[in-house]
């Protein structure tokens, strides 16, 4: 296991009729900044809990985040939280909501051009305490300390991390979840999945505790994720499911192991070239990542095999391949594409994606590097 | 599921020579006690790797703390804090050491009696920063907010809670563990396996995440834990052990679900009376508890039995018989003694133990209230 440290000091508030407590968590007499995407919160209720819990603030309003939050969007929140004096951002929605409220925490304390957050990796030194109310679970945003934003301009889709954007508080009230469309419900069970691979599938580095618990996160997401898209909405699986999404991005399940976010890596630029929602272009490299990683990945793809979907064929490549068909067909049967033809894509997308990566030296990925542009190749290849 | 909140703001530093990352963590200038326990930091090393890293900061030492920390002992401690307006304490050593340092922190600021803290819950309104560098790993009391003190005059041992008495950072080095005793490590897996249980082997709460967490670290310790204490020293070997008791308790296998500390507290007496280490008790009590608890416990008893033993049998009931004795073969595996008559303890335990739980109002303990006297004279009589 290798040395880490490990500080978390995101409040957790997780429940039924939770929301009306941001009232607490706030300090009183903040101007207040409520961030939301498309206006679901309007439909589901969850902006009327939000507007009665800040009946003693003053807040404002900036809706319209798009999903893949873009920098040009967010940078139009940035000249209102200065023009307000806001002092508390409220991020009410999804990860992308989250992720780019996060941003302008960080962008209205920055000098300079704000973008060199995310390309340059620029330090950011602090930010805006923000909290978020999340309506969509997915991507763990609430609980850490990173954010995705893309930029039309530029045509790309970075990260940048900083102790300084973790939320104060987050509240995961599951009765959010209710209304929400299955096809979103299905992108944050894959999307939680594909998390804890990425953190799991690497080779094995004698850390059991973490092993074992991205394992239990795999079995929570198998046992309840069909329920929790195409079931009644049922409080105990939708809390489950939550709670999973959480959990797998909190940043413990990372410690003192090895993790190889190649899937996402190339997964963004799916999202960024054809628009695929970020969790259908996950379901479309993962198996890929795994078939072409198998000599790399060989012991843990082998425990996967057999934690994870019970297999317990003797031949250790045929139970990998049955393995990574599990994998495919587990995504499927949340009715989500795997392959870029399914997608209408054509393999025109191989260079253009192969281009798009080398261009960013994004070449040689994977906790062994092991990830080679002939490597690469292949795994989108095999993906029609 | 249960509503739960959770923040847990300690800064673990876990690995090979961190010990000497204190000098960045305490804020400079600070005048700092550094408190231990028996001594043994002097052999092995550790006082020399806490000594030079603070060589910048004035410190001074109080020694000499029990294994369950006592009320008079600390309160000495408190006075020299007082006296040298000492304003951080540096626990060095076990789970009795940081839980004395946590009582002295809040006991310093605590205006009145302080035994008041524990035995009558009197609020805690602030504390002085504590820092840990653990020696030996069991209680995880280095990442939660809990203390238990003893009390000789009174024949007490009583816990308390507060917010301000999370240590800021603590330190887990696994070579540290190097030198210990075999009964220390086997007293460190065992409570590390009990509290896990505690936080388990209730009514299911539909908590996946939860109970698969509290099953990987149960996991853990069976594959590690004889090694652990043993063999011949293998850092990897530790640093499961370690993550394992930090993890069992530092509050989120308790999320959303019930809990039932009754082994704990029936350990206690045992502990307070006949000199039992903690661990001990422990190993004596659990077994028993799942005897008399088997109908409440029961849908609990039987996913522990599959899920941690193995076990298939398609009897019920025999089912768990099979769990309980493997749990007290487990204890047995690493020779701590499961019987009180292997402690040459007489049968008027069952009533003296009885009357100090009915004493205090310990009777009917157990998430659902029901280990009534009649039961908790059973589950005594059947531990000699």
């Amino acid at each position: 296991m290798y040395n880490f440290q490990y500080k978390n000091p995101v409040k957790v508030i997780f429940g039924k009729d939770t929301i009306a407590s941001i009232s607490k968590e706030i300090p009183a007499g903040s101007r207040v900044l409520i961030t939301y995407g498309g206006g679901s919160i309007f439909k589901n209720g969850v902006y009327d809990q939000v507007k009665k819990a800040l009946s003693e603030f003053t807040f404002f309003e900036f809706g319209g985040i798009e999903p893949n939050p873009r920098y040009h969007t967010m940078m139009k929140a940035v000249e209102i939280v200065k023009n307000e004096k806001i002092d508390f951002l409220l991020a009410v929605g999804g990860g992308s909501v989250v992720d780019g409220t996060k941003f302008v925490a960080a962008a209205t304390h920055f000098e300079g051009n704000a973008w060199d957050i995310c390309q340059k990796g620029a330090p950011i030194k602090s930010a805006i305490p923000m909290g978020v109310v999340l309506t969509l679970s997915a991507t763990g945003t609430e609980m850490n300390p990173f954010s995705v934003v893309s930029n039309d301009e530029t045509n790309e889709k970075l990260s940048f991390g900083s102790p300084y954007i973790y939320p104060k508080f987050s509240i995961l009230d599951p009765c959010v979840l209710k209304t929400l469309p299955k096809s979103q419900l299905a992108n944050g069970v894959i999307d939680t999945f594909v998390h804890v691979m990425e953190q799991y599938l690497t080779f094995p580095n004698k850390a059991e505790i973490q092993d074992r618990w991205a394992e239990g996160v795999m079995l929570t997401l198998i046992e309840y994720g069909y329920d929790y898209v195409f079931k009644e909405f049922d409080y105990d699986v939708a809390a489950n499911t939550m709670w999973a999404a959480t959990m797998a991005l909190n940043g413990q399940l990372a410690l003192g192991v090895p993790t190889d976010w190649a899937t996402h890596v190339i997964g963004h630029e799916l999202t960024v070239l054809y628009g695929l929602d970020h969790a259908q272009s996950l379901a479309v490299i993962l198996p890929g990542m795994m078939e072409v990683m198998r000599k790399e990945k060989h012991e843990k793809l082998i425990r996967f095999a057999k934690n994870i979907w019970n297999l317990f064929e003797e031949d250790e490549e045929l139970l990998i391949d049955q393995a990574i068909i599990k994998t495919e067909e587990f995504f499927k049967s949340l009715e989500t594409k795997t392959r870029l033809s399914e997608y209408g894509i054509s393999e025109n997308a191989i260079d253009d994606v192969l281009n798009k990566l080398k261009k960013r030296g994004e070449i040689n990925l994977g906790e062994q590097k092991a990830l080679t542009e002939d490597r690469l190749k292949s795994l989108l290849e095999m993906r029609f």
